[in-house]
């Protein structure tokens, strides 16, 4: 099991229509990618970050994870949205530990 | 709901007993602080952070949270383990969206 994590923050100003259409298209869509559990949508509230929000998503195994990363929508996104509307971001992969 | 999370990583060696012993002696006092539920301990196996573990932890609420931070066994960890064995870390404090 992987849960994969992305902290972000977007161009948009706080509370646009821009940012609220990222935060709920985007959602829809990658969630939808076959291999996808448990697809989170976060506010990042806490003081010592600057990252504002947060996608969260758990995968089987790296297989799963190999497949969404490749998938077409998933692609698509990252070139069309992602890459034009998040203006810095922070990911991490995790397992349980030991 | 809070997720409270923290990403590190340590001056310990990879594998060694120093490691092992503050990712299970951090989590046996700190998930046993009132207020604290879902402690999770993860690696962080991703090759685009550079931390290699993360504790996670839910509170029901800011009022939760506040307790825990004040609480002295969390204060005494974050001064005598936290402060000397952790090299970097980065923490998030997640909400639901919206």
């Amino acid at each position: 099991m992987i849960r994969h994590t992305v902290a972000f923050t977007l161009v948009h100003a706080p509370g646009s229509a821009g940012e609220e259409a990222f935060l709920t298209e985007g959602p829809a869509l990658l969630s939808a990618i076959p291999g996808v559990q448990d697809f989170a949508v976060s506010r990042q509230v806490g003081a010592k970050s600057a990252y504002r929000f947060q996608f969260a998503m758990t995968f089987a195994d790296q297989a799963a994870y190999d497949a969404y990363d490749a998938h077409p929508d998933h692609r698509g996104f990252v070139a069309s949205r992602w890459a034009e509307e998040v203006e810095s971001f922070a990911e991490l992969d995790l397992v349980p530990y030991p």
